[in-house]
């Protein structure tokens, strides 16, 4: 049944990718609200698309913030099981836009690889699923599974509105399982399975010092520099070991098994000094860069700022300094704890002469982890490796999808992770792109699973 | 003899304050290039002030940079000694301009005070000599003194080009002492003469990381963090105790003396708290707020960015991370030691994984100090005295006027500092202020002065 599905899919290559380049070209950024009209733009585009394919109760769901894309499937039987199937239509912003090589949203394809903001997170991998549904219908006329589908526009602002969604909608998401393409295999072309994910959690640091940008020449001496104050706290964090040195940070973080690093070893690795145009790796003591990846907890400063930040030099003591810092958790570790100990110690260590604000981000998840032998998990792996032809992995991951552990939490169901993004995709970085390899071997990939899991 | 200058400058009030309006209306900012037009407009209204007033070879001497202004008054008689004012029309950038009560070009009255960028520093304080030349010629037909005017426009970046200028044009600028007027008194309408100043230098400090910003989860965990590297790097640089953690900062200072340390305790002293609204001052291990801005070196971090800075969080390991530096010394260090000192500094304690880049500042400067008994600095305290009605106290500050350092070195000549500005005037920061107190009694003050230092 799945072949000619797949047939279609490959007569259809260069009408498909149009399709999705349209769909790329929509700016929709979610961290800024001058992109508010083009994430409405992205929620029409897939909203056409579904009613296009066949879904019935399409609908741009009202979630207080962006809107969340629904549609349901329903016509594939009562034996047939209903998948849920989650996407996010929104995307990282831009920034730095001058180290883009083709603009963000003008699509471009170089040496076999499709460049543009959301290529392969996720609007690309939301697109393919779209495609192997309309393969089916064109050719089929129906679906092998029952399915409704969740397209949120708020994933790269933490999916503040969802969980409200998933839990207050039960009856419209209620699912036997769900299916999520959005992360990457670990090589080009390497079918991999995601059997686990980090969670997350952040926090914003602003240290205030005198009320106003003061001459480091007359008050030198008698004020405390917000930006030493803060550069002091921020070391305080993590040592060079890369050890996270908040009291109370690794409680509960079990330990990593001789099997799982036996596992992690045999994962085809990145070459990660080429690649990112690093000197050397460094890791948490005791652990492979590889091993802290997958399966460790991670502080990291994503941004900060104050004073000048001009040409040449201005001799000031700068009022005030800011940073942002997000933590990547593991299994036994509590998101709100984390917060908690990052707050206090942080609080403990400000010195005098100083105020210092901790703002809780309001987005945070629990690490996932589910058994790679399910059987949901092993068609999935099977898929893979009929579309790739080669032998499936099995990884766990430092990447966080906060809708993971939600629909754990609400609807207790398996979830399937079957992302075919790869290591060189640049996401949130400039020059995102996403393989062509990628784009059809997936697609067929898809199309196999809901062939599989659609059969008793 | 000065009475008649004196009076002149009374009745002149309103016209000379329009005058001066005038000047600071122009955006001299020398930090960025954007203002180079305004920079040439400031040095012409100089020029043609300077000319008004009967001084000959007025020019804009090309430097290589910003232009010069030169002036000479050669006729009060051989018998009469020479000096040399030096002064600046460039100012600081004016950002960050939301804090501005009005704006730092359209020149504005309020409580006393005239609000504008360069009203204090130092465009307000040169335009007061000339108003008093002006005062001298219109009343007395000649001035007391014979005159050099120096007044650059890359004071603000550096002087980058005056050391030059003063070493290859010694038959222009040769005097019998120097006159400068880029300080302030202690406190408002407390005659003070400054008898020492603070030497200078500063760096750039870079530290790059992978070659574009990374996606936290992906490579959390096996990249240095650009930010967090430069934040043990700076933490490193100064401990809590307000102290410089660098080996070999505080060799060759001078121990500060019981009788200075009295000196400074007698020095009206500032309310920083609620002048900065600060929370506490803090100041060096073993020295007070008020000893340590005035006779100890200092160490700040002038400005710091890297990774993300806008609304909401972005989950990256930023490609790099940049801080500014400057240090204030004092007699017995020397700027391009201590440059060197924090240089080595910074590569020992650079973690490995990232690669640490030092840009030294060409700008530098030794700390100065002149003995207080001197008998030009003495007609000065008097002159002070008479115009204020108060007794002239003498301090050392914290602030670096490098033209000094090399006024000094090149000329071996007496230095003058004679500045009228306030603590409340915000120098370098949003709403510069100068009180027109200052303004009025400063003038009548360097009236006082010419005429005694002019008398045999």
């Amino acid at each position: 049944m799945s072949m000619n599905a797949v047939k279609y899919l490959e007569d259809h290559h260069d009408k498909l990718l149009e399709k999705l380049n349209a769909f790329l070209a929509i700016p929709s950024v979610s961290t800024d609200s001058v992109h508010n009209q083009d994430i409405i733009k992205a929620a029409e585009f897939l909203e056409s698309y579904l009613e296009d394919i066949g879904f019935t109760n399409v609908s741009q769901m009202d979630t207080g913030g962006h809107p969340l894309v629904y549609a349901e499937y329903n016509e594939a039987g009562a034996d047939a099981p209903t998948v849920l199937v989650y996407g996010h239509y929104d995307v990282q912003p831009v920034d730095p836009i001058a180290e883009w090589k083709s603009e963000p949203f003008k699509p471009e394809i170089r040496d076999g690889r499709l460049y543009a903001r959301g290529a392969s997170d996720d609007k690309g991998q939301v697109f393919m699923h779209l495609a192997v549904f309309e393969a089916f219908m064109k050719t089929e006329g129906k679906l092998p599974v029952n399915v409704k589908v969740c397209i949120e526009g708020e994933e790269e602002i933490g999916s503040e509105n969802l969980y409200k969604m998933l839990h207050n909608k039960r009856e419209n998401f209620a699912a036997d399982f769900a299916v999520i393409s959005d992360s990457g295999m670990v090589d080009h072309n390497q079918p991999t399975i995601l059997y686990g994910l980090k969670g997350f959690t952040g926090l914003e640091v602003t240290v205030d010092g005198p009320d106003h940008d003061v001459h480091s020449g007359l008050y030198g001496g008698a004020v405390r520099n917000p930006l030493m104050a803060l550069s002091h706290i921020l070391a305080s964090l993590k040592n060079e070991e890369e050890v996270v040195t908040v009291d109370g940070f690794y409680d509960g973080v079990e330990p990593m098994t001789d099997q799982e690093r036996d596992l992690i070893k045999n994962v085809p690795g990145e070459d990660y000094e080429s690649a990112l145009g690093i000197t050397e790796t460094v890791s948490e003591k005791g652990y492979t860069a590889k091993e802290h990846t997958m399966g460790r907890p991670t502080l990291e400063i994503n941004g900060m700022y104050g004073g000048y930040q001009g040409e040449g030099t201005k001799t000031i003591i700068p009022s005030s300094a800011t940073a942002k810092i997000t933590c990547r958790l593991v299994p036994g570790q509590d998101p709100e704890r984390i917060q908690q100990l990052l707050e206090d110690h942080i609080q403990a260590v400000a010195p005098a002469g100083v105020r210092v604000h901790v703002k809780k981000e309001n987005l945070s998840a629990k690490a996932y982890k589910v058994e790679p032998d399910h059987p949901l998990i092993q068609k999935a792996a099977e898929s893979y490796t009929e579309a790739f032809g080669k032998e499936t992995v099995f990884v766990r991951m430092g990447g966080s999808i906060p809708v993971v552990e939600w629909i754990e939490a609400i609807y207790h169901i398996p979830i399937v992770l079957m992302g075919f993004g790869t290591p060189d995709d640049r996401l949130h970085s400039p020059n995102e792109s996403f393989p062509l390899d990628s784009f059809t071997q997936g697609m067929t990939t898809l199309a196999h699973y809901w062939t599989k899991v659609g059969q008793k």
